[in-house]
């Protein structure tokens, strides 16, 4: 997958501190009965929080780090009665750049923390990003 | 803004081709009068295409590859009525992780290229991904 205009370099700004330890637990969207979770962020990135309040609709960013990016094709939803599909037609995490979308309520602000609701993310994910929500549909 | 959790390398997948060349004449979002624009993907990637079809809503991500890294506070929309705000309650492309999210319909699809409606990014901006719109409100 090399590429004629170069890689990028990606650094993590936090991490996802969650009572789902493991990807068997994991529902796979975060409206399928995901737990609340914290997001822990490191010291340097403070000042980007600055403005967020409990209340406010963000699409928190993560990189799925367990993910494999060799996989270009793969099942929905791993159903073996969905035909192989290009992985950029659904949103198995394994592929190229695994970047996690991730829209969640906030519950809670707590210095360099957020309490975030239904986050169907592994404890340990890294966090790469939070942007808030633009507009009704659909949003992001 | 170095980190414990260490770094990740992202290699792009494609980059926009579009009319739009530099950054004083890009709207701010998609919906803001910005024209379609072609997706082109690298050969290495054709089968993660595979599905995707026109009329199809999809998110594209991409590297903001001119934004500042090094910033954490802004004023949005870059008007100076706004008070300075974090970079995780603004849509700034200026944050640690310059990614872009871009809801957008496919128009056509064409081999390794697809045309979608209304991309505010420039003309080659790097693509990292496209993932399907799940839903109704907030879809992503």
């Amino acid at each position: 997958m090399r590429n004629v205009q170069g890689d990028f370099t990606l650094t993590p700004v936090g991490h996802v501190s969650s009572e789902l330890k493991d990807r068997a637990e994991a529902p796979k969207q975060g409206t399928e009965g995901a737990p609340d979770a914290w997001l822990v962020f490191e010291p340097s990135c403070s000042a980007a929080l600055e403005g967020l309040r409990a209340g406010d609709r963000v699409i928190v960013l993560t990189w799925l780090h367990l993910a494999p990016r060799d996989v270009l094709r793969t099942r929905p939803r791993d159903d073996p009665a969905n035909p192989e599909t290009g992985v950029f037609a659904t949103r198995s995490p394994a592929r190229p750049n695994p970047i996690g979308l991730h829209p969640v309520e906030i519950l809670q602000v707590v210095g360099r923390r957020l309490r975030v609701r239904g986050l169907e993310a592994l404890d340990g994910t890294p966090v790469l990003d939070v942007k808030p929500v633009i507009g009704d549909v659909p949003g992001l």
